[in-house]
């Protein structure tokens, strides 16, 4: 409830984003959107009604599910030119993999393979492409995040759109397409329920996630993204650490024959995302993994206490998992083998809708986030 | 080859794109794209090959081919602002309609019927969704569109990229995912034949290509976007004037049981476009359809003669299908049962890849559009 730009906590909403202005467009959005499923009668189809609102939108087509989504990176590229500025480094290799984990960890929550990425690069003049070390990284990236997650680069955009987008700047976002197949892959709607086990996939630092927060806290740091987290780790390294891809986990994870009941990118509005699942339960968390030294960081400095900080950051905790109870050890060690470090972190309960993180005290309820 | 601002022809390059900056990201792009279409096999899943380089990227699935992109409107929106500023009134539902058409009518090429679309507004700050009139004229627009093509709306992006977009605009872009099915419906690759008919659909106007070009214009006219290009219309409003959406013409082909053996999306490079495909044919064109006065009005002021101006815009021809000759006359049918003004304009030859567009004296060699 605090005040200063100077000192005192800062929050998500001081960071500059207004929800109140973009949530009545997202509601008839969602709303006119909703009514649109019905045109997919025509061709013998339907939506799966449990997407709307979930993280990719899937599309039942007889002998698989198809999802797709579209993902924006969003200012992470902001950092990324002031650290470029500093070091004479571009980061553009690590700022594709992020763009692309945006899109691929979004696709997977529902159990899809994601098959095709397209590219949405949008740069505020033809010159911004004129920096060859930087597009050739944008370039190399993409490719590699893409080989990762075994999807193929079908193609994309690379619009110059002076006047719309800064100068020296770009807008990037990734398309994804996939398909739940078998079916049974599906991990929406009704398989969730009482007894499952949460399992958390590690993060490796901020990902794309609270960027707009971060960025305003640089103006407290007297030596700005310089400042170091670690001994030896840089602010602004630490923030460009790229977002970890989960879909090597998930496709592990099917090759392993275990099917998440229900799985959440833990993105905007941080640990507040466990509760996405439209159920009324009940998610105990009896165990939290360490906090990388960024996040640690930022909760410092914004002198946030952890309601703030799990409410808004991923506080080490990227990706999760809700899987049967007798699965959620193997869960753990199928992600270690994909190199991700993993934890058995709660429980799901039958109840009143909210979110305990007994070791921190910290709880949420099941009205602290409102996505539909 | 001229000159002055103020006189003398406008072209393409002038209006402010320097494609000699882009060319060779895309064309790195463009490499390393295509090496990752072998991450498909492990999915037991293969790219269509001759899908590289077309409008839309198509996968073989096994039952059908998937097809998807990611498709940007452009700076349409900047005619749109200043309209708006004119008159009081909102084009943002013209504009939505414009943003889905730049998606659809590039995936249909490949055969494809649309079946999901995603949104991406990415917004200059959290205060453009809040005129309300606006962002509702927006939705409105991209829910008539959807229901149009027969797609259904899955959801999307609303970011707010204070520092990336520009304070005040938005950046709009459309993903779209569709299906071949049945697979004979693929209108890639070694279809197209000597002997097969040009069937040329209307356009409603500019629709969002040559946009740069039609802004830049505008500091040349004394009474700006308020020029009238015919009594009683306005050079903005004609501008405005939505793309037309071809999916419902393409889909009644399919159900009237003609296969196009080609299609071609006109936009960018205008009836250069024409030359897509990447066979050594030559294209005569016998037949023009008439122009819309807005592409008149452009083609006089900008000073351009019919080589400038058919190498940049749509000259009234919004879309091509290449069909077998004996299906040319139906084909005219077929698109305006849909509503749609059609024509058969000329016939594929065997011979140097070359376009003349006989009753203009016009012709364009196969070098004069790289997409490859």
């Amino acid at each position: 409830m605090s005040s200063s730009p100077a000192t005192g906590t800062l929050s998500y909403e001081q960071a500059g984003v207004n929800y109140d202005l973009i949530d009545p467009l997202k509601v008839a959005a969602q709303r006119a959107a909703k009514a649109t499923a019905t045109n997919l009668g025509a061709h013998g189809f339907g939506e799966v009604e449990a997407s709307r609102g979930e993280s990719a939108y899937v599309v039942d087509v007889g002998p698989f599910y198809l999802a797709s989504i579209v993902e924006c990176l969003g200012s992470k590229t902001l950092v990324a030119d002031e650290m470029a500025k500093l070091t004479g480094r571009s980061y553009y290799d690590g700022i594709a993999q992020d763009t692309i984990a945006m899109a691929v960890n979004d696709l997977i929550t529902v159990g899809a393979t994601p098959l095709v990425v397209q590219a949405y690069w949008a740069a505020g003049g033809s010159d911004w492409f004129g920096d060859a070390q930087r597009a050739q990284a944008l370039v190399a990236g993409w490719k590699r995040a893409c080989d990762a997650c075994g999807v193929a680069w079908g193609g994309g955009e690379t619009p110059a759109l002076a006047g719309i987008v800064e100068s020296g700047r770009i807008d990037l976002a990734a398309s994804c397409t996939g398909i739940v197949n078998p079916k049974s892959r599906l991990s929406l709607g009704d398989k969730l329920a009482a007894g499952d086990a949460i399992v958390l996939l590690a993060s490796s630092g901020i990902h794309a996630n609270g960027l707009s927060l971060a960025r305003k806290l640089v103006e407290r740091l007297p030596d700005g993204y310089r400042t170091e987290v670690a001994p030896g780790l840089s602010y602004g390294d630490a923030l460009l650490a790229p977002t970890v891809l989960y879909s090597p986990v998930t496709e592990a994870l099917a090759k392993a024959g275990i099917v998440p009941h229900y799985c959440a990118n833990i993105t905007g509005h941080g640990w507040r995302k466990l509760l996405r699942h439209p159920g009324a339960f009940s998610y105990r968390i009896h165990a939290v993994p360490p906090v990388t030294p960024v996040l640690k960081f930022i909760q410092q400095h914004a002198q946030q206490d952890d309601q703030e900080a799990y409410g808004t950051l991923n506080m080490g905790a990227g990706f999760a998992l809700f899987v049967a109870a007798g699965d959620a050890q193997r869960t753990v060690e199928v992600a270690r083998a994909q190199g991700v470090e993993a934890l058995v972190a709660g429980v799901v309960e039958a109840g009143a809708k909210k979110l305990r993180i007994e070791p921190l005290g910290v709880e949420f309820g099941g009205d602290e986030l409102q996505l539909r």
